[in-house]
């Protein structure tokens, strides 16, 4: 369990800027805490990378936000958390919490029976949702299928074009005619596409976004006994920062200030 | 020089897939020579990192084909030509070509005045092929835009889909409205799409494809006295080996074989 009611901040760990979904949810839920965001620009997109590189990438970047003095760590990423949350959980003295077990949760609660999950080429590979969602309950079926078109549109902020609306059409008329009820947001970045995605699907299929909830379990987490006073938040990135800086004010629809390059 | 007649191979270099297409041009324009390609897919994309982090990369990259024992290295990136050649020549004993060069020749050799170029972010801000072009010929207008979605769509195997043609009109119709007369490809992945690129920009448009100029370029300076015999082509790539075996099956259009994962 983190320290309760102390005012160190909450580390958020993502690839690059898709996590800024789920920064964005936490600093909703909890507008008390501090947060401190680390994008691993450098080496961005880990959703086309092995299993054994991805968990290396998470334990370097886990090990700077320990020393930045994080009282517990969310790795908002679906891809990093379906390949190094074990080995991350295992490793640090500090909670860690993915994306993955949330929306999980959140996707059983909501179905009928047939769940869709559209997510990056590594973490339908790794079968993380179908694995997390038979765990809470067998019966439900579950359809996973990539979609690696949506992370270039959210980053190009093309987001609510024609163009997303029919590659949207592209990828999800598959899971519509297959009949899921239920369809999870698998990737940080899919948030940014929502109104398109909620267009092409229509509103008999809900939609579960992972960073609404995981956010919802950081809240649970830390409860009411968290930090208190105005929250100051960190960015730090390994690369590209004018990038970041320019995606962020899209992703946030606010400046951010403290951004900060790192090595590591 | 390089050493002629000799079967040493040639080295071609890529962050990741592009450079395939660069690849395939000099295996058809050299059909005896050896090749390995190294692609830095662990890493992939360079085109949003920041100048210092590509010579970093290109040189570790760089070291591990002088090791492998190569006559030549070809940078087969437009991102890393822009960023890092002028570190690549320095540093190593063997001769560097990049893209750049070849393809801002070939461009001041086809146009009337005007030329288009479409790159990656990183290539775009690095100005490469205006200075490059405006070396050659200082009369020569250039008009550089970025087309970063056009990786995925090559990637994702949709180049010759409805999607791509929109997508290209997108980015297109400025540079047509504002009349250019040539097209550089400037991205080793925009080859793939050059049957769309071409139906878009219409047959007035000169293509330069940048994989054709610099095999033209590597062929000149190894000329008729390079290796004879049957040419064995070696692939190492620095992660996800499977996903790279499918996507050069798509740009080859042939199964490869002697593909190995290295790590540096």
């Amino acid at each position: 369990m983190p320290n309760r009611g102390n005012a160190q901040p909450i580390g958020v760990f993502d690839s690059g800027v898709g996590g800024l979904t789920v920064f964005r949810e936490i600093a909703r839920a909890l507008p008390h805490e501090s947060l401190v965001y680390l994008g691993d620009c450098a080496r961005v997109p880990y959703g086309t990378k092995s299993p054994a590189t991805i968990i290396r990438y998470s334990l370097e970047a886990a090990q700077h936000l320990v020393e930045r003095g994080v009282k517990m760590m969310v790795v908002a990423c679906n891809t990093a958390t379906a390949a190094a949350l074990p080995a991350l959980q295992q490793r640090l003295a500090i909670p860690v919490i993915g994306v993955v077990e949330p929306g999980a949760r959140a996707a059983v609660a909501a179905t009928s029976g047939k769940v869709g999950v559209i997510a990056t080429e590594g973490t339908v590979k790794s079968k993380a949702y179908s694995n997390a969602i038979r765990a809470l309950d067998p019966s439900v079926e579950v359809i996973e299928s990539a979609a690696p078109l949506f992370v270039a549109l959210a980053e190009e902020g093309w987001a609510n074009t024609h163009v997303a609306r029919e590659v949207a059409g592209i990828y999800l008329e598959p899971l519509i005619d297959a009949g899921i009820d239920t369809l999870v947001l698998g990737c940080t970045h899919y948030p940014i596409l929502r109104a398109t995605i909620e267009k092409v699907v229509g509103d008999k299929v809900r939609i579960v976004d992972s960073a609404e909830t995981t956010a919802a379990t950081v809240k649970a987490l830390i409860g009411d006994s968290g930090a208190s006073g105005i929250p100051v938040h960190h960015f730090l990135v390994t690369d590209a920062e004018e990038r970041f800086r320019r995606i962020a004010g899209e992703f946030l629809a606010a400046e951010i200030e403290r951004l900060e390059l790192i090595a590591f």
